[in-house]
């Protein structure tokens, strides 16, 4: 009854090799990874037990990355990944959320064992389970270590998807699908946004008939009326009104990998330069697709975007698209990749990439987005599903 | 058709007079807030923003505290605070998970412009929201600044309910009843567990005839089998078994309000060993919840418990109890009081504790929780579902 490991034991020991050849590249001897996304990535680990400190120790001359975390999760790794039971540590509880001792500390007896204390180790920086006070902790409990910034170490070996992740997001594209038709045939006027959004989530969760989704790393984003003015507002309470514009960012999920898509709904008739704005997006949208292919770096998209919506009404000050894949609460992006000036990464086949142009103005917003996978001579459209304004 | 401002002014006055009032004793002029519940805590700020770095500069001689984020999301704060204009700053796009700049300069520009760069400045170092990345670029931007350790500063301060925040718990405790009861209906063999957590986020967000309910900070955790080993795996895809036990941890939600709930269902029948555990931990929560009341400490209730169970065949090594209430993502709990050994802060009304005495062996667990809330005399159970074994 167990999934583990979800991939083959093949691909968890070339994604390590990847992390340990871009380590050394970067003098890094042992890394600390505390992303979930990244370990899941490595070793297949899941649970929602980011919420108190854990971590992944790779070591260049260690075999297996090294497992650390609340003792209560312990089995959790030992049901989801595929370290043996040597690389499983747990701490006591007394570590939880205490103001008396970090969990850092425990990391870095750890690190003490594995004789790397006085090694480069690469933290994860900026990533939201690396807080402030675990490097202050960590950097006091390691006093000969030399610790590096290796943010996104990991992310960027994610960047390229193997084809047994492509299969993962398109899977998550056919949860996507249905997900998005469940919002429009439910959305209408009289209906309560919570129970709109309990229909969404129930479709996220339900799937296909051939396999159940997972969670998203985001709620749903659905916000109407003036509301949707703003970029990242969910449902309330209240029901939904004749006139009301509705955006929808809704993701399907399979196995933590996402499909994000963006669509714009209104009940009864859109106003005038709604129609407009909505059609400018499109046509740019749609331009832009015909423009992705392995060799263009992100500025050189965004630039195609701007052209495409220069004559149009379409104002649009932030970035258009951005890396996708693995992903846990709170952001399924990959923080890698930007549709924007000044991204000079080069696409390449296997990348994936949220092509996402959300236009928020003062009164109201449009969005109509596409995720893609780079191919040899293009990109692939994971999604099926019509690129229109929606009318109730 | 906008919520805001969900509670009264007065309320959030008298909130951010009691975190100044804090600010004021532990030496802090101002105050870097990150933690989104903190955010809605003190303005109503609301939204699925905390994915990129945002914030809340309160300092003690500025009437309103200042709001910074993305650009995109500054509607979001002018449509769910009460804060004025003048105090909702966007940043631009290029700060945005970018290695060229760090929104922490953004801020650092904000608190110049405030006259406070050269302020006791506190922030919460150990928030999700606030990385190792975040601690250095506010050192390094602010050299004259003294940066102080302000962490659970303001969830001390919510620590004590207000009435109209419990009467949030209660509209959250109602929900959560229909979704446990949801659970524990659809639960069967056959039955795929996505579909099952479909139906239960489902009923989340539906909630009741009168009000609707709002994501939880943690998506349902309900491991079968096996898995029930662990203490944070959420549904796998495969159809319950007869023989299966599954563990349900869910909750209610309402306007980010929460009421958490365990318990643990068997399909078939179950071990006899299983019984008597339950029996044990069920018996012990029993005597725990008579038992607390003001005045007694975080270890004495926690003492209580270990009395109760020391006879049964209960071992349970983590906590057995914390403080919850309004929250984000990933964790419902608030990280100041916790029911174990050395916690000697003192139960007073308005404190609401999520007793939850879970139990992970080798083989299998177990849970049964109430979250309650102390009251003069003792407390009031906030929940009303049957504490027992559920079996199919």
């Amino acid at each position: 009854m167990n999934e583990k490991p979800f991939f083959s034991l093949d691909e968890y020991r070339a994604r390590l090799a990847a992390v340990k050849e871009s380590m050394h590249r970067a003098g890094t001897e042992v890394l600390l990874v505390t992303d979930p996304a990244n370990l899941n990535y490595l070793t297949g680990y899941d649970g929602w037990s980011f919420y108190v400190h854990q971590g992944l120790l790779v070591a260049l001359d260690r075999d297996e990355p090294v497992w650390f975390g609340r003792m209560q999760d312990a089995n959790g790794a030992r049901l989801t990944t595929w370290l043996s039971d040597d690389s499983i540590r747990g701490y006591a509880d007394h570590y939880v959320q205490s103001n008396l001792r970090h969990p850092m500390e425990f990391a870095a007896d750890l690190l003490r064992e594995l004789s790397a204390d006085k090694r480069r180790l690469g933290v994860e920086k900026d990533n939201y389970y690396f807080t402030g006070a675990a490097l202050e902790s960590l950097t006091r409990s390691l006093p000969q270590a030399t610790i590096l910034d290796a943010n996104l170490l990991v992310n960027w070996v994610r960047l390229v998807k193997s084809p047994a992740e492509v299969a993962c997001l398109r899977q998550a594209a056919r949860i996507v699908e249905k997900v998005m038709a469940k919002a429009v045939e439910v959305i209408e006027a009289g209906v309560r946004e919570g129970d709109a959004a309990g229909e969404v989530v129930k479709a996220q969760l339900s799937g296909t008939e051939e396999f159940t989704g997972d969670y998203a790393a985001i709620m749903p984003i659905m916000p109407s009326g003036i509301r949707t003015s703003a970029a990242h507002l969910s449902w309330i309470d209240r029901r939904y009104e004749t006139g009301d514009l509705v955006l929808l960012e809704l993701a399907g999920n399979r196995r933590r990998y996402h499909a994000p898509l963006s669509r714009t709904l209104v009940i009864g008739q859109p106003p005038a330069e709604l129609e407009d704005l909505g059609q400018g997006v499109i046509d740019g949208l749609n331009e832009t697709l015909a423009f992705i292919r392995p060799g263009v770096t992100g500025e050189e998209v965004e630039a195609c975007w701007r052209r495409a919506i220069s004559g149009s009404k379409v104002v649009k000050e932030s970035r258009m698209g951005y890396a996708f894949g693995l992903n846990y609460p709170p952001d399924w992006g990959e923080h890698t990749v930007s549709l924007r000036p000044g991204d000079k990464n080069v696409l390449k086949p296997g990348m994936a990439i949220h092509v996402m142009p959300g236009v928020w103005l003062e009164r109201f917003g449009f969005e109509c987005s596409e995720p893609i996978v780079v191919t040899e001579t293009g990109c692939e459209k994971l999604v099926d599903f019509p690129r229109r304004l929606f009318r109730k």
